[in-house]
């Protein structure tokens, strides 16, 4: 873990540009800093001033006092190289670099970024950016704005980590609309030194900050930070809102950071598997920050909605329904105290209609049944102004002392049409700690992230399980693949990988004779397949080389020779090593397993069900490897077709347990062999018995 | 069409329980109208006041002077339907019932609403309400505000019908935000009398009503709401939120309203087939209409986004993507104009990335290049402040000043972290009728809006194809089971009905003899099947009553003989009634037909594909029938399998004519005879051949 406090807790700062005139960014800086009020030592840096607002001004860097914590590079691109070099002379080990015109602008721009880290590293020093808008450290004894937002955040407790100057200037305005607090900002530009998961490992191990957040567009050394995050997640919820998932959102964020997107599939099952949580919008984000940093987590995902008015309560019981959430089910008793406090008309049934004439008292009543209720999770008031002889803030305020006879369910307010928002219930937000929405459908939607994330730490990580194989012989095939500078491997190869990491296939031989192949089938005793056995031959139906369902020695016979007289037209007798027999497996549920490698992530793993389901239904789910046993279960059961697999229409249920187990084979395979940068298992033929379950086609193509 | 004139614009109005008391509704009231400046006559009734903030009182109704326009009544429930009468005995004909205590609390309200409904029909009166919050006309020449709204809407073109009172108040709230203007608005309340389309058909002919907003919970005469709906969206759009759209909010709703609430895939249908926009927030209803209320449709799906910073462009590429629109690709030409306007290191590529140093000028001259690019539907600006020397309002005006080259292509503008709103840009909406929003994502779903309804717009509405049928036969069995009280129809009642109807069936007889069955078996000349022929018998093939796939007259006859044994079995032999031989249907793709009441819009259509399709991926497509033979293709086309009907893997495409006709055939069916209830055919085997495409099994339930 990286030491950021250079950073965030600088007791003296240079700032490299800081400028007089009026409405440039070097005097803009400045005046940041000091409005913030910021406790420690400012030097600017201008050969051409005296003082900036009666601080004093240094001509150079050279001519600064020495161990300054922190320097903040202003000046024009051109400059900004030679800033950074004085200042690793002058020992200056942490520098936010804010000019731009590198990596993000191309040409020269990716030169001038190389040398910039050539300098870093040379000195020792960290580097924010370049091509940022700078950080901030809320935290009062340092009280830190080094940026130029034209937004002060409000103190709190949400970290939050942005790769996009613009977005965060948004983000911390609707934050502000939200009364969202938070501990630290950081842009982080083009991440040429620290990068995302530095400042997620800073701040994890901070006590102020309790939740992540970050705006990503592109992910350098993706599986550390997915390993990483997936740590840190089940300490501190780390929330994402990713630019660029789009592929036509790809190309902008390529051209916009320099940076390879991922595709979208690696991105969300590094979501699924480091539990990280995934939001769409600026405004999710900080809704859903908001929920987290003022609530504990619903215990279940039973809901209970307390209204004043019937319509806003229909849209939360559509919205708590559409985020997969339920309305709880109240019980007699519940529903006879609810009675009692409320008029006849009303009505006690989840949702909890009290009617207009709802007073703060009643409603601090109801929602304390409601928190009483074994089965609620959690409790959505909504408001929707003018109740009769109270204001919303009042009807809060009662709340939030009625609760206190239950602090461990979270209660999550909705105030519809909130008129006075200056001075009114939107303090509380801040004063008690309690999220307030405009909306229901931003409750639920909240909610709904909190209790995804608590299914996700709670649930059991399971075993990379390893199994005894023979890596030695697919080394040895990759090898030879490599040194032929051949990409496919042959069938015969591809059997052997299969055989040799242990996978469930068919029976074969490879006959040299229709004998050889008359007496597998025997042995056998049940149908076969034959298929020509020539490296070759690539489309091998298309030119007469595959017979299927052989039932008789006369059946085997005659497709031998028909074979090998089809395949004589095409290639050379040196060119066909035989005909392969192979045991016909019939019926049985198809499944299809793949694994591709993602730029950013890896081998990925790849499960679905065959055929059209994987090409029309797009019924598939990508893991990132290697994956656990429970991981390659919750693959199966994720996919729509898992009902079809578990036993539809009255059918037998596959076997389970040997499709886990294939997924673990082909994980360890592609974990062992990185060369391998493609693979099919296609069908994979499922059964109710085990023994029956067979990889009945695959394909494999290495890295040369 | 009702005249509401006297509603919306009456010269006098009296005001049932106005009041003296500060805070009482009563006196809410009279405060609303008088400071929105109506200019009519008021007339406040109350016994016992002389004066209401200097206007004179009337003790009673009888009181009043004669042809009064409208009456307000805001008296207390046990008073409301008396004040009904004395109004309707004075011939006040449009009356506005606030007071609340009706059908929503069930009971006595129920009953009090009906009492209501025969009142207002005794004197020929026309109601909105009762339990609702009056209404709003913007007009200047009548500047009405009849209603407790704390909000005053801005004066616009956007008519909004609201079910829900306090959903209203937040809708004009979050519409103030935005600057969203209306022509009127309207609470429906209860709806004992005036109804959503009575409404909507009322603003449908006003001239500065452009765009028809609802908020709607139930809809009452569902047949007659989707055909006027239809007719007027094709003059104007119509937007609505729906609540209660999931089964819980269904719930919701009819404990709020008392109506019985349409099932979700009912009312998606309506949607889809009257041109409706469906909204899902209240959010979105307010931006989708600012959209539509200030822009002209973009001529098709590819936008061209003009950015000064990164991070927005890639947001708003992702949201582009996701809500079914495109990237407009940019002619070479484009983007060399494009390089000529903007520094060298800014990207011409949509999104054009201007970079933060972009000022106004370089704003109009780059959306001006986009606005005369061919293949650009619409422009999306998305400015970030500060820009250099210049003010998002600044910008919004250069642009508006030169896209006046190209007014009929829309311009939708994105002013993220909007910081100073008063004063600034967001005047604009209302000055120069342009759409600001908060979000990329925003303006892009308002765009996909647009879109969607302009492509509902200029699609062909086809024909309902009516059949030569033999109804008679029908009339016949459909009399027999209600004579019978049966609600199913026995197979063979089933096949006269698919035979009178045209459907396509596979060939069949009723053997009686093991003699007649080889004989067919020998006509057909093809494989057969064996069912036995008893209403008694519903189980057929768990009792051995099925024999399928006969391929020879010995076959034939040892099945005739094993099912005749099997069915004697378990009935008497008057029971039997022969068994069918019929005509063995093989391969081809199944789909599935069928229909069912729903209790709101009467017959359904279902298509989708057979087995697993239907039951585990729910890839099906409803309609409320009739249906023309271009939503039978529409429908055959919207569902996720039709890729493999269309010939997926290179198969061969099923015969969709067939498809449609039997589709057809349907409808007409259902709508012949409204007795049927539940109507399957599943499968219908379809085939590249149309005579191969036959409906191999039905099932039908009428209603006794």
């Amino acid at each position: 873990m990286k030491n950021l406090d250079g950073f965030f807790k600088p007791k003296s700062i240079a700032v490299i540009g800081a400028s007089r005139t009026p409405g440039s960014l070097g005097k803009m800086f400045i005046e940041s800093v000091v409005k913030y009020k910021y406790t420690g030592q400012l030097f600017p840096v201008n050969p051409k001033a005296d003082q900036i607002d009666g601080i004093p001004c240094f001509p150079t860097i050279e001519s600064l006092p020495d161990q300054i914590d922190l320097a903040v590079i202003l000046v024009r691109k051109e400059y900004a190289l030679p800033s950074l070099e004085a200042c690793g002379q002058k020992g200056i080990k942490n520098v936010i670099v804010i000019t731009a015109g590198f990596k993000e602008i191309g040409g020269e721009g990716i030169e001038r970024e190389e040398q910039l880290k050539a300098i870093a590293k040379k000195y020792n020093q960290q580097i924010i950016g370049p091509n940022c808008m700078g950080l901030i450290n809320s935290e009062e004894e340092f009280s830190l704005n080094a940026s130029f937002s034209p937004t002060e955040p409000d103190s709190g407790s949400v970290a939050f980590i942005s790769q996009s100057g613009a977005l965060a200037v948004a983000i911390l305005e609707f934050a502000k609309n939200l009364r969202l607090g938070f501990s630290i900002f950081v842009s982080m530009g083009n991440k040429a030194d620290l990068k995302d998961i530095d400042f997620i490992e800073y701040v994890a191990g901070q006590d102020r900050t309790k939740v992540i957040t970050l705006y990503q567009e592109s992910i350098e050394d993706a599986r550390n930070f997915l390993v990483k995050a997936k740590e840190i997640s089940h300490q501190k919820p780390i929330i994402i809102l990713k630019g660029g998932k789009s592929s036509a959102g790809q190309k902008a964020a390529s051209s916009h950071t320099g940076a390879l997107a991922s595709s979208d599939s690696a991105t969300q099952a590094m979501f699924d598997q480091s539990g990280v949580i995934r939001v769409k919008t600026i405004q999710e984000l900080c809704e859903v920050s908001l929920a987290f940093s003022t609530q504990p987590v619903p215990g279940n995902d039973n809901i209970c909605v307390i209204t004043n008015a019937g319509g806003p309560g229909i849209l939360a019981t559509d919205a708590i329904s559409e985020n997969g959430l339920q309305m709880a089910r109240l019980s007699e008793n519940t529903i006879q105290q609810l009675k009692e406090t409320m008029p006849e008309e009303a009505s006690a049934n989840n949702p909890i209609d009290m009617l207009a004439s709802a007073g703060h008292e009643a409603y601090a009543k109801c929602t304390e049944i409601a928190l009483q209720a074994d089965n609620v999770g959690a409790v959505m008031v909504i408001i929707v102004p003018p109740p009769v002889d109270t204001t919303p803030r009042k009807v809060i305020e009662t709340i939030a002392e009625a609760r206190k006879v239950n602090p461990h369910k979270p209660v999550f307010f909705v105030v519809m049409a909130q008129h006075e928002h200056e001075g009114g219930e939107l303090d509380l937000v801040t004063e008690l700690s309690i999220p307030i929405f405009d909306y229901p459908e931003s409750a639920a939607q909240a909610i709904a992230a909190m209790r995804k994330y608590d299914k996700w730490k709670r649930k059991k990580t399971g075993n990379i399980r390893k199994f005894k194989v023979d890596s030695v012989k697919v080394r040895t095939i990759v090898d030879r693949l490599k040194n032929e500078k051949r990409e496919h491997l042959f069938d015969e190869e591809v059997r052997e990988v299969l055989m040799a990491y242990g996978f469930p296939t068919p029976r074969f031989t490879v006959a040299k004779s229709a004998v050889e192949a008359i007496e597998f089938f025997r042995k056998l005793n049940s149908p076969v397949v034959l298929k020509i056995e020539s490296p070759k031959i690539l489309h091998k139906s298309d030119t007469g080389g595959v017979k299927v369902n052989l039932t008789s020695e006369e059946e085997v016979e005659s497709a031998f020779s028909e074979i090998l007289s089809n395949a004589r037209k095409v290639v050379s007798d040196e060119e066909i090593k035989g005909v392969m027999v192979q045991e016909m497996i019939k019926g049985g549920r198809e499944v299809a397993l793949g694994m591709f490698q993602d730029p950013n992530y890896g081998p990925m793993i790849m499960f679905g069900l065959g055929g059209i389901f994987v090409e029309i239904f797009k019924d598939i789910i990508f893991r990132i490897a290697p994956i656990s046993d429970v991981e390659a279960q919750e693959m199966i059961e994720s996919i729509k077709g898992y009902a079809i697999l578990a036993g539809a229409r009255g059918e037998q249920a596959v076997d389970f347990d040997i499709i886990v187990e294939t997924m673990l084979r082909l994980s360890q395979l592609i974990t062992d062999f990185e060369e391998i940068i493609e693979m099919d298992i296609n069908p994979l033929l499922t059964s109710p018995v085990a023994e029956n379950t067979k990889a009945v086609d695959a394909r494999i193509r290495i890295k040369l």
